[in-house]
């Protein structure tokens, strides 16, 4: 027996050689094979599967899956397959999917299909409550905990007994679904506490929910932003989360699964924001799309690199002279990027994690100064020593001067442009990216070339 | 009623406002402000006030709270803070605290306490079960799914009865205490499967055990990594996965919300690595410790501009005859690194996401140089009309026939080395870092120069 078990759960891992193997079995019409390794997997292993495929294979792996499965593999598709992957069904079809799909799942997939298609799928399924919930939750905006929840949840009512309670339960949750809360309201549906299970196991049968029901409880509006709803959810631990509408209803719940979701989302973004990338591409996605969010920031790289070659050009005389003060022009730029970017990737990750509320700007504005002058005072005392041996006083003064002023000062901004961003509401990690390092390339050279002409005029 | 439970549950803000005035109410002994304003909140927000107090103000305001908050508090504190507060007490009182907290909790604080003091307060624990649960979690080594697991969870035997099951189920949990899921062990304590809550409630109280479990379920070995547990609990959308060892006993189980951490910690140190960020710092950090993580990175910057400046320098004679080669460096410099900085920054996350798996990496390759090669082509093309009216034709051809080629270049690297570090087991995210920056400006300075040679020796 258990031996049995431990068989079954093998963690899957989706390789070239799975998918390859499931391709030729598509072509091969080989079910046998596709019964027991395809339809024997997770829904969610099948749709990693199904999404490396191309539509064709995709609908016919698609149309061996039973009732059950189906919608369960479509929810945990890829968006782009996925819509692909609907084109190719009829309206009817789609709403058959969507009849046994949770209620969130199924309003995100009606989202993705084009707008005219939308309400001809939406009066085609069968079961009118799923109807009413899925047309319910679209009109929420995505980012809001509205667009978050699910209609499914088990509610009682406070003047039930427990015994009503457990009869309540067996309607409204199928076998196989987990229960994680049972929400109680008032007969105005409005939200009141919740029951845990361990009371409602242990209480007396005929003991009514509002003598044991615990009114302390923490739940959102549904106009909270999802942002919001990942502070509340991960700060108190907490496994699902009431929504509640703006007369105290009880209208859904939002699922930590659903939330850990959004946490990676964010940080990619952040991640994309920090390298440049105006838009969440992956690199799955077609070339024209990765170009185009590609391409605003390389400008703005190109135009610092401009003004950049307007500051030397102002010094063409002297570089003609001492060609050796363009030897360490890549330097200078490059340590102040380098600082920048680290001054602002701690400030991004403050503001993101929280940590920096309660203490004041001021003071890390020093501590980021203090943390600059010693590294600026180590890496040029090191380019001093470099400079001084191979080329002569005159220039490595010039250049440990102007690394030390540039570490400075890219301290500074690298701290200061995010804090100032964040203050008005924009994305931080846009400071991190070629943002902080085009000012400091422009800000490093201008300092260098200054520096050079003050020290060649007195030496 | 129920204004009253909405009034109950106020997001709380931590702002240094309310710092203050808890401050200035410890100074003062203000027993009744700090009654109603600190300690009414959840353990939570009260770990997050003192985590912003000096080491006397937090224990003064530790030792304020009862014997339930007081742990809970502790196991939310950040970890410094935690240290500097534990310091000040003795092993008993320690020992005390962790008599109430749960068991991952409590091995967490008792790992960060200096090793000689470890034992002394294992021995002080009053409950021996707690103790000996401590003490074997202790013994796991970080980032595995060990050292994840918490020891509490309910399991009933195969054999017992629906009514066996609520009398362990009362035993086994305190009231407050969530309950996710029941497993069903056999009389070797050898993980079976799972009692779903609702099949307990709705089976005949004289139905086996063994006749209504559920023997589909996901779990891990006590060796998994954290990352292992983070991709199953996610992608199967798990709220508590279990734990097993060797002989495939159950051992404990592992809740979504310290996964939901671990996440957070990942997506840290990858945005803290592609900053060029040696350790994990948070800006409260004090000024040495950030210094140091910063200085390796910024050295191998500093040798690169060193390389850079040789590799000008070789082109000395040169840049005196042709000054203006000079203007362009920073351009080249800074428009290959955020190439560089894009390309992996998509790669790196497509790996974090595992999103990369079954497609080929020549073909990756080769999109990748499509996109370089189209904003390439878009970038020289402006900077060509630019520097054609600005300066000349050679220039401008020297530039615009450079930037191609160093965007170019820049895109194949930027997806080339995560990938191949992915496959030496290196952190991919070190990459995007000041590696391929550094790297990417000493190959644009040699092309550029190169070209620039070329062209002006035939032009």
């Amino acid at each position: 027996m258990f031996l049995l078990i431990l068989q079954q759960f093998m963690q899957f891992e989706l390789t070239t050689e799975i998918v390859n193997k499931i391709k030729s079995a598509i072509k091969d019409n080989n079910l046998v094979y596709l019964n027991t390794e395809l339809l024997q997997l997770y829904p969610q292993d099948i749709a990693q599967i199904i999404n490396q495929l191309d539509v064709e294979e995709a609908r016919f792996a698609y149309d061996l899956l039973d009732e059950e499965a189906g919608p369960k593999v479509l929810a945990e598709m890829d968006e782009d397959r996925r819509e692909q992957l609907l084109a190719s069904y009829s309206t009817k079809e789609i709403a058959e999917q969507l009849d046994n799909m949770n209620s969130d799942d199924a309003a995100d997939v009606i989202a993705e299909l084009p707008q005219n298609i939308q309400e001809e799928v939406l009066s085609q399924i069968e079961d009118i409550e799923q109807a009413s919930d899925i047309a319910e939750l679209i009109q929420f905006e995505e980012g809001t905990a509205g667009s978050l929840m699910a209609k499914e949840l088990i509610s009682v009512y406070s003047f039930e007994t427990v015994n009503q309670c457990i009869e309540e339960i067996r309607k409204q949750t199928d076998n196989t679904e987990m229960m994680y809360a049972i929400y109680v309201v008032d007969n105005n549906e409005r939200l009141l506490g919740v029951l845990p299970l361990k009371k409602l196991i242990i209480s007396h049968p005929l003991a009514r929910v509002e003598e044991i029901y615990d009114p302390d409880l923490r739940y959102v509006k549904t106009s909270a932003t999802s942002l919001e709803v990942v502070e509340i959810m991960q700060k108190y631990d907490l496994v699902a989360l009431p929504v509640i509408d703006q007369l105290g209803r009880l209208v859904g719940r939002i699922m930590i699964d659903d939330v850990v979701d959004v946490i990676k989302e964010t940080a990619d973004e952040n991640i994309a924001r920090m390298s440049g990338l105006s838009d969440d591409v992956d690199s799955n996605d077609n070339l024209w799309v990765i170009s185009r969010a590609r391409i605003p920031w390389l400008l703005v790289g190109m135009c610092g690199g401009i003004v950049g070659s307007r500051i030397i050009g102002a010094y063409e005389e002297h570089i003609k002279i001492h060609p050796e003060m363009a030897f360490f022009i890549p330097l200078i730029g490059a340590t102040g990027g380098n600082v920048g970017v680290q001054s602002s990737a701690i400030i991004v990750q403050g503001l993101a994690n929280n940590t920096l509320i309660g203490s004041n700007i001021p003071q890390k504005l020093l501590k980021e100064l203090g943390v600059g002058l010693l590294n600026g005072i180590i890496c040029s005392g090191l380019i001093f020593a470099y400079a001084y041996v191979i080329e002569d006083f005159r220039l490595a003064a010039t250049v440990s001067i102007a690394l030390l002023t540039v570490v400075l000062c890219a301290s500074f901004l690298g701290t200061f442009v995010p804090l100032t961003m964040n203050r008005f509401k924009i994305n931080p990690a846009l400071a991190t990216g070629p943002f902080v390092t085009t000012l400091n390339d422009i800000i490093g050279i201008t300092i260098y070339f200054l520096t050079g002409r003050l020290l060649y005029s007195i030496f």
